[in-house]
């Protein structure tokens, strides 16, 4: 991920803490010449991302703030691990402190829940993705955090993949149809994946197969079955209701990708905590 | 909640949506000319906050769509109710609704969870509010939706009330140097709170007492005895390490206000769906 | 191409034409009252891209502008066709002229150049496709403008789909050592596009074939040859010195599609007036 | 220039091309560790404007990135001259590569036809300039290459000078009207340019002269009568039609500037490349 | 002025005061069914200037809320006088209350100051202008409202006019060689302003005249003579310690324009209010 | 203050006087390797504000340029102290000089008003506010600029304290509605103040006291009663008509606080000068 990406909302992110006012207390209990060395840990175990992040709120609030990073985006940690050092003027840590911590918990939160799911698919050869249920404004950071926890990322909006959903067929007329729409207007570098809800529509489909199709709210039975029509012919996508408990038996079905909302827009947030 | 506060936070979801070549699925399949009825229900049961956002929500996509709410933030629902009916260009509806829905849906889920806290404390007159651990960008309409719960709100960020820390008395030097800092630079419309980690603490601050102050990590027991100590001087907050479980029990020792990090930083979604 | 889109670009637009003094010849010279219905006309031959935008422009200085179009973007005109009618304050027509013009002939060239290598190509089967060689600013419209002129869209940018090119290659290691680390780290929606230079990187690529083969800077023969090595295992497109007079020919060598950088590069603007 | 004029411009091209997933292929195909010197080199014989800015380019994706210019803006360069080097990164490199080519080409195409008028009319005294024909969002850019071409600028907007049309002339109730009306209005700094199409209105104008008199689609024939009527009370400045072949003889009637819309709006780019 | 130069600057200001929370009193103390009608008078005497830019206040936070001018910019008024009817919800007129004063009452301020000083001068037919002496962010509204003042605007910035000054000729190596040097750059719609300090250097540039001199902190006899050595080849242009008081004096010395700093930064506000 | 808080506006005005040609003048006249050496100097008396968003205008303009401060924020000078050292390029020090000044006049003006104030208040123990009669887009430097002045701020927006005005009481139905309206749905952190025309008013809001008492335009007399009444159970705050004349009578009256409206929109400006 490149700063560009995300340094306008770490600045959005500051501003929005420092409101008019800027931070009245350590302004004026904190000499200006205080200097600190603070630890950033996790107090939970689980899987980071967002050290990138966290050290550049630090750096736009005091480009003299050191942050020298234990671990990398990605590692799995045990409560209590050291995750960076962070040294500067007294003031300029605690400014940031909060908002640091916020993208860290957050993004962490997130890679955390994907790494449950992946370790629990493990050895199934399927991938994990989350899906366009993203926290608005923080879509690139929470895909970020997908990846960091061993997830693959689904598409990043409504223009680098072609979907179509039922409401799409429906007023296209029917699914023939509105691939063949799509077909006729979309470049050769964007994938079509089409959303199924039967086995019956899904045998209408592969008689002229897309590049992806979604099956959509099925039972394991029905996902074994899918994957038995599809032979092949287009990455199968499960989605809708899936659970940590049920993950690994649909997992099992032989579909190549499962898709989970809650893995952005439900999951806990890391606790992560910096200890002077 | 005024729109300028959050319409740039909606248009910049929606961009982040559309991307560079926009809905590709809905231009190409669905015709200009069709019009859609749409419900927007909740899956779940729970507390509906952000029902304005997400009609301006679509609004932005297409001021013709209209969104003719049924209920109310604040209002608590039962799964299945209706919330809003849409109508307008089947493009826009399926244009707008992921980002309308992930809008209700993060706010829901905030005030459903506050929502279930403030049952539970129901009888004692304590306050339910959040903290600053906020997601990044859209801490104005978390805190609204901790309103629509039934909660109340702390502090917006660092500005607006002073919260003095165990690193900024260390740093000052003291508890009674650093409140004295402060009220040397202070207006008179600013409030000041001081976090204590101890009666003892306690006993030295309420010599010469501020407006609020924070008992960190206390015991029920000791939250009992600091509201004795404390004797009205002082708002009492407890805080750290309240579970929906133990709300009740720290409520009852007669503190004013409890906070709680977890009902912004990690409640779940609620699930909210636009049937067409 | 959703408002959305493109408004931003339209209001700053704007804002550099009228700078900080805004137009002082037409508000000392023209009485507030005057009104004043104006022809929108092309001037040269060609086919029409952005009149939505050039509408917008109209709008955004005065929302009591009408602006009756009378064909749509796409339509192939000849000279002195009648593309709107513009009916307003008089004032407002004049300070907004310019600016919309400069958006209509800008995309309207490129339209037209798209058509003209469309147009040369009929009946081979080929798409025609721009590169990410665009206006900085302004690739949303442009991309628009070639889909109007009957092209098709490559990617949008770096992140909708990967193409690896002789760097990368050199960086993985290899041409198999690159297209393993794109595979193992992408996602199911995105297409793989590897560039070749040769027959004999073909061949070694077509033993694993990625999704878009870009075979570069070949000639009619080589390319010829290179179909048959790829045999519909991938999607083969021809980039690289293409010209107006050469495109017929690499068209009939069986190519899937050829990229031409200057249909928005170097596109001559098409010649558009408004007439009062 | 100054670079507070186009970092906005340069951060927004990077963000577009960026998207929302960044550069997926040299961030999964190149080892971070890997770093490259290229060569920025001009493809074709030309006039080189925008080296600053291609260089800007590459420091905001990456600070670390060395730009070794070898040549000036304004440089009249031979087809494959050095122009830059470029040491960092090897990622860096090609994520900001195909922008910063685009804005240098885009530029260095600008003055490039530039220099090839004011080479044509060199030794007649005639400036070349450019018209508010631009490419939205460029402005300052485009004018910044013509004058590293050779070529002078207009004015920059409606607020930097006056000029008064047929239009204008008409809603003021006739020149006279509107010069007027422009006089009782505007400031000491801002000069006041009149259109004029025929030397009848041009007799009417030069009896109360302005600063500027623009000659508009006039004959060499009458552009020689027409500097003879101003007889210097007047800056004289042709325009319209002027084509690089008739700008020569346009330039030797006597006129002070020539300016031309088509050196903006329709020149090609100059083809220039990053070679590793 | 058009509404897009400075409806970014309302939104701003508006946005600056209703922070992250919003208009606590209004929201939680007036029934939001509550409409009010109010009256915008002036409470002193006064030159009115951004009546649009108030009216603009309201609309922006709600747009039902009508503004019924009852006089126009330019306006001189006396104590008392009403300017508008404001009609709408009693919020919505408090939310935007302040915000709207402040834009009214500053600029007004500003017109006032200028109006006296014009009217000081009247008869003498010198021009009054303001400086770049401005308030940061505000300076077209501030020229705005000297125009309103019956002042004439200078340069708006540094590209719109040329004024070479002590330190620029210090540079250049004396005035000749600055001189030299712009006009070779310059194109040929900007005029050169040339300060001078004394009447040796006024006789050196009037034999190779500029467009206007700055006569800078001369005496009423000095100026005068520079007058009379000007003798009509440039305009001239006092500026420096020109109090109210000297303003006609300096004005009699046959100058064309005084320029007055204090008329932007130093302009008491107009006492403006909203009377519910 | 942190940087953070005014950065953005510090390049809105440079961008404001660069305007899209940039700095004509000293790019033409004055040779690039130019430097100088140049002495910010306080050509009046006063109180300084604002040094370090000087320093940041040059900075933003150059970073090479050093900005060496010879006194604080909060300093009180004579006329023709040194302020700062300013040393560069010749060019970035004239191209930033105006908006520096700009900056650091106005804000020393309102420090140096402040400071007059607060001086002739000494020894009352009474504070010095300002209100929300704020320059648009500058509150928060304005309200530092009165911080230096040994003032102190009042609330920064409409939702950082509670204020109840006639308007809010007349449309809540009463002063103990609005009130009550108020403390139900205000979280524990907020100040809640309300504004009281007559004695008879404040004898009512006494009965239940909220934390602030705005006693508006009372004279001498009626303060000294009012701070009887109130007797320490609210903050008492004096606003409305207080000249520098009248300041001390009324601080003599035993209120806490005096507000005062045109010590941000009226202060004159600090004369500062850069000396090269």
């Amino acid at each position: 991920m490149h700063e560009l990406q995300y340094l306008e909302t770490v600045r959005g992110a500051l501003r929005e803490d420092l409101g008019r006012g800027g931070d009245l207390t350590s302004e004026l209990a904190v000499p200006a010449t205080a200097v600190a060395s603070a630890r950033l840990v996790a107090r939970q175990a689980g899987c980071i991302a967002g050290l990138d992040v966290a050290a550049a709120t630090f750096r736009e609030i005091d480009p003299s703030v050191v942050v020298d990073a234990q671990v990398s985006d990605g590692a799995v940690v045990s409560a209590g691990t050291l995750l960076a050092m962070v040294d500067g003027p007294a003031r300029s840590l605690l400014t940031a402190e909060r908002t640091a911590l916020n993208f860290l918990g957050h993004m962490s939160g997130i890679a955390t829940t994907t790494r449950f799911i992946v370790d629990a698919v493990q050895g199934t050869g399927v991938a994990v993705a989350e899906t366009r249920k993203t926290t608005p404004g923080l879509r690139a950071l929470e895909k970020h955090a997908v990846r960091m926890g061993g997830g693959a990322n689904h598409r990043f909006g409504l223009d680098d993949a072609v979907m179509i959903k039922d409401n799409h067929i429906a007023a296209a007329g029917g699914v023939r149809q509105a691939v063949a729409a799509v077909r006729a207007g979309i470049g050769h570098t964007v994938k079509i994946e089409v959303e199924v809800d039967s086995l019956a529509q899904l045998e209408e489909l592969v008689e002229d197969p897309v590049d992806i199709v979604l099956l959509d709210n099925m039972t394991t039975d029905e996902l074994r079955q899918a994957v038995g029509i599809v032979a092949g012919r287009m990455v199968t996508e499960a989605s809708g209701g899936i659970t940590p408990e049920s993950a690994r038996s649909i997992a099992a079905t032989g579909v190549d990708v499962i898709s989970i909302g809650w893995i952005t827009h439900s999951a806990p947030n890391l606790d992560v905590a910096l200890d002077f």
